[in-house]
């Protein structure tokens, strides 16, 4: 059984800031600050895309009240909502978690990637190309 | 009326990946790597905290479908989601946005904090005075 399927049916410990049928809200153990919080699937899935569509509805909502409730705890100046899959996006535990972030001018966080300057027609080509 | 608004009403062109009656998906204009996505709601909303509960509830469904089809497209290493409120977390565009930046091993992107190791009271203390 994986790390955060432990800590959603309590085997773990982990300071949980509210809990629902669906999903544990915990604070990041080795958080950028105090307050840094991680939204966790209580159902196991890899990542976004064995994500069920019951947690994906349910998902949203949940961020927007957190992020609320950290906003009226701390007054932070911003805040990051940040979900990564694979280990070539930083995704460090393989149970899908989203991190809330909240953000201090100077503090040590840092998003950043060079910004890239594709053509018209690799645009175009990207847009033809592309199924959903 | 913001850049967004004016993206999301076709006032000004984009690549769009997506539309429906709530969001639309374009191609950022200066991407990390071709690829990156953003999703935007047509109703405007600066930020997270005024998210309305029709659209955050309808919001992940079209990030999982979104991260799929963009995973069969490039067959990417990774995949962050990230979404910014306020200045200090790097929101450049007042009108709430979901980036979905395609992972690539070496690629410019980079995100990062230094963790932090709150006490054990620390913790506690968070917990306690937390309230949604």
């Amino acid at each position: 059984m994986c790390l955060f399927c432990k800590v959603a049916n309590g085997e773990i410990p982990a300071y949980k800031l509210y809990e629902d049928e669906a999903f544990v809200v915990i604070l990041d153990r080795f958080p950028s600050a105090l307050g840094h919080s991680l939204i966790i699937p209580k159902k196991h899935c890899d990542d976004i895309y064995s994500m069920g569509p019951g947690d994906s509805e349910k998902l949203f909502p949940l961020v927007v009240k957190i992020a609320g409730a950290l906003k009226n705890k701390l007054k932070p100046e911003g805040l990051n909502i940040l979900q990564n899959n694979g280990e070539a996006a930083g995704q460090s535990v393989g149970h899908f978690h989203v991190h809330l972030i909240p953000r201090f001018k100077g503090d040590s966080v840092s998003i950043k990637w060079g910004q890239q300057v594709p053509t018209e027609s690799e645009f175009e080509g990207f847009v033809k190309g592309f199924n959903i």
